[in-house]
C-alpha cells in the first residue's frame, strides 16, 4: 500500500510500504477513508521536533474495518470507525478514569512502530479500547463525515482545553491561538456556556471563523499587550483560558490574562524556550491544567452533538488533498495558506 | 516601641520604631502577644530575596486590639484577634470569592510600608476585612493559643496545598518538604480524608513529627529517586501532591511523583532556577494549582477544629523567644535547629 513517510524536515513522501496484517488477536485492519494533517505534524515537518526518518505520519483518521482479530469483540468487518489520536487498551485504571492517553499500554500512531493515518490502511492495536464505531446513519453523508472527522483530534483537543480551563455557564473565556485547535476551542467554550469568548490571534480569515463559531471579542495584539487588553476589557482577566499554541510566549500570555483564581487549560504541545512566569501564577492562584487530550473519553458525547447538528467543526478543514497531494498539504499548512488539510486516500 | 528590622542578610535587629497610630478610619491598633518567624522569612535572611534595608519583619501574629478607627464595625478594644499573613479589604470580588490574597487592596505586612508581627504592636489597615476575632473562651489558655497561632500562616498554607491538590477521602497524598508548612500539610491531608500520606524529607525529628501528624510513609530519598519510590509503592504515583518547598527540584519531584491525571498544590514560594518538567506534566495531564494561601478564607473553619481539639499544629512551634531573642530565632531556623520559632514580645 501507499503511505506518507517522513524523510526529514520539509521532506514528506508517499512511499510504498508493506500492507498491514493482523499481528495480535486484539488488532483490526482498517482502510482509511478520511485523514488529516495536524498542526502538531508541523513540528517535525519544520525540523523543530526530530522525528526518525522512515517513520509514518498521521494520527487523525476515519475508516472502514476490513479484517478483525479473533479477540476483538466490539467491531466487525464493514464498520465505519473513528480513531482517537492515541491507542489505548480500554481496560486499565486510566482508561476507566477517562484518561486513555495515560493508558498503561498507550501507543502513538505512526513513527517506526505503527501504521498511521496519512495512508491507505492501518493495523489498529487494542482495537476494542481504541476505536469508536459510527452509526450506520452517517454513511454516505459526506458533509456529516467531514464534521465528524475533527473528533479524531482538534475538536476533542479544543474541548479538553475548555474542560480543564473550567469553562462553565457565564464564564469569560479566552482562547490563545487561532489554529484549528483554537477555533475548536471557541466551539467548545460556547458549547459549555461561556458568556464571553476572546480569541487571541492574528490571521483575519481565522478570526472571522472564530467569530462565526461564537467568539465575542477579537484581540490581535500579542504577548503582554494582548493580556493587558483582555484584563482591561474584563476588569481583571478571563476566568478560563484555553492555551492552544504551546510556546513560552503563549503560556505567559495565558498566565497574564487569567483572572486571579482562574484556570488555564493547556493543549498546545509544550515547546518552551524559557522559564514561564510561574511567580505570577503563584501569587494569583492560577491553576495550570490540561495536557494531551484523552480523545477517546470525549468522542461519544461530542459525536452526538455533531450528528444532532449542535456543533460543526468542519469549516476548519479548508483544503482537501488525495494521498499524492499530502506533501503539498503540509506546505500549505506550513505557509498558513490552509488552516487544516483533509486527506482522502 | 520595639520591632524587628531587616538590615541585610543575616542581620535582623530589634530597633526602636515609631508607635503605630490610626491613619485611616478602617484601621485598628493591636498589641502583639504572639508572633512567629516564617520559613519564608529565611529567603531575605539568607540574602536570596533582596528585601529593602530598614523594612519590618513578621507576617504571622496574634494580639489584642487597643484602639479602633471610627469606621471599624467588627472589632472593639480588648478583642483578641489573629491575622492572616496578608491584608485584605473584605469587600471586593476576590475577597467575596475567598481569594483575599488577590484583594484589589491587598497589602503585605512589613517592609517599608506597614508594621509587622515581630514587634510590640501593629497598625492594621482594613481591619474589618483582615482580622478574625477569637472567642473569649480561648483567653488564658496558653496551650490553645499556641495551637491557634499557626492559623496565621503555616496551618492554612498546608491546608491550601491539600485543597488545591484535591485531597479527598481515599486519596494517596504526598507532601514534599518537612518544614512547618509540609508538616501542617500532613495534618491537612489527614483531615481531608487521605488514606495514605507520604512525607518526603530528610530530618529525622521532623519526619517523626510528620508520622505523629498522620504520615503513613516516609521517603528520605531526593529528586527522581524519591519520585520513583513513591511511584513504585503506589503503582503509579500519588493522586494529590503538596509542594511545600518552592525550588525547581521540589517542583520536578512533585511532577514526577504525581499519578497521571492528579494534581499538585504548590505553596512553596517559587524560587525557580531552571525550566521545570512541564512536558511530563502535559503528557500525564497533571494539574498545577495552589499558590499563596488565602488564609483569611480558611481561618474560621480551621479555628473551629483547633478549638474542638480535632487538629493541633502547635508541635511545629518548637522554640520560643522574646523580642530580644528574635535574631537568635532566625539563626536557629536558618541552621535548622528549630522547625519554627514562636515570638512572645
Amino acid at each position: 500500500m501507499r503511505a506518507t513517510v517522513y524523510h526529514g524536515a520539509r521532506d514528506m513522501r508517499i512511499d510504498h510500504v508493506p500492507d498491514p496484517t493482523i499481528q495480535a488477536p486484539t488488532d483490526v485492519i482498517a482502510r482509511i477513508t478520511h485523514a488529516c494533517i495536524c498542526g502538531s505534524d508541523l513540528w517535525p515537518y519544520r525540523g523543530i521536533d526530530a522525528n526518525q526518518s522512515g517513520g509514518r505520519m498521521g494520527h487523525e483518521w476515519m475508516g472502514i474495518i476490513e479484517e478483525v482479530g479473533t479477540d476483538v469483540r466490539n467491531f466487525k468487518k464493514g464498520d465505519r470507525v473513528i480513531s482517537p489520536f492515541t491507542i489505548s487498551d480500554g481496560t486499565c485504571e486510566f482508561c476507566h478514569k477517562g484518561l486513555q492517553t495515560s493508558c498503561v499500554n498507550a501507543q502513538f500512531w505512526g513513527g517506526l512502530t505503527n501504521d498511521a493515518g496519512q495512508g491507505e490502511a492501518v493495523r489498529v492495536p487494542h482495537a476494542d479500547g481504541t476505536l469508536l464505531a459510527l452509526p450506520a446513519s452517517v454513511e454516505n453523508d459526506e458533509r456529516l463525515l467531514k464534521a465528524i472527522l475533527p473528533l479524531t483530534d482538534v475538536m476533542v483537543t479544543g474541548h479538553h482545553a475548555a474542560i480543564t480551563a473550567q469553562v462553565g455557564p457565564g464564564s469569560i473565556a479566552a482562547v490563545i491561538g487561532d489554529g484549528a485547535v483554537g477555533l475548536c476551542g471557541v466551539i467548545a467554550a460556547k458549547r459549555l456556556g461561556a458568556e464571553r469568548i476572546f480569541i487571541i490571534g492574528h490571521r483575519e480569515n481565522r478570526l472571522k471563523l472564530a467569530q462565526q463559531f461564537g467568539a465575542t471579542d477579537v484581540i490581535t495584539a500579542q504577548d503582554e499587550q494582548a493580556a493587558q487588553e483582555v484584563r482591561e476589557k474584563t476588569q481583571g482577566g478571563a476566568h478560563a483560558v484555553l492555551e492552544c499554541v504551546g510556546t513560552v510566549d503563549s503560556l505567559n500570555t495565558s498566565i497574564r490574562l487569567t483572572r486571579p483564581g482562574g484556570a488555564i487549560g493547556i493543549v498546545g504541545a509544550p515547546h518552551l524556550s524559557a522559564l514561564p512566569d510561574l511567580g505570577y501564577r503563584f501569587f494569583q492562584n492560577i491553576t495550570i491544567s490540561g495536557g494531551i487530550a484523552p480523545a477517546r473519553a470525549y468522542q461519544p458525547e461530542l459525536l452526538q452533538d455533531v450528528i444532532a447538528g449542535k456543533i460543526d467543526p468542519s469549516p476548519v478543514l479548508d483544503m482537501t488533498v488525495d494521498l499524492d497531494g499530502v506533501p503539498a498539504g503540509y506546505a500549505a499548512m506550513d505557509a498558513r495558506e490552509a488552516i487544516k488539510v483533509m486527506v482522502r486516500p
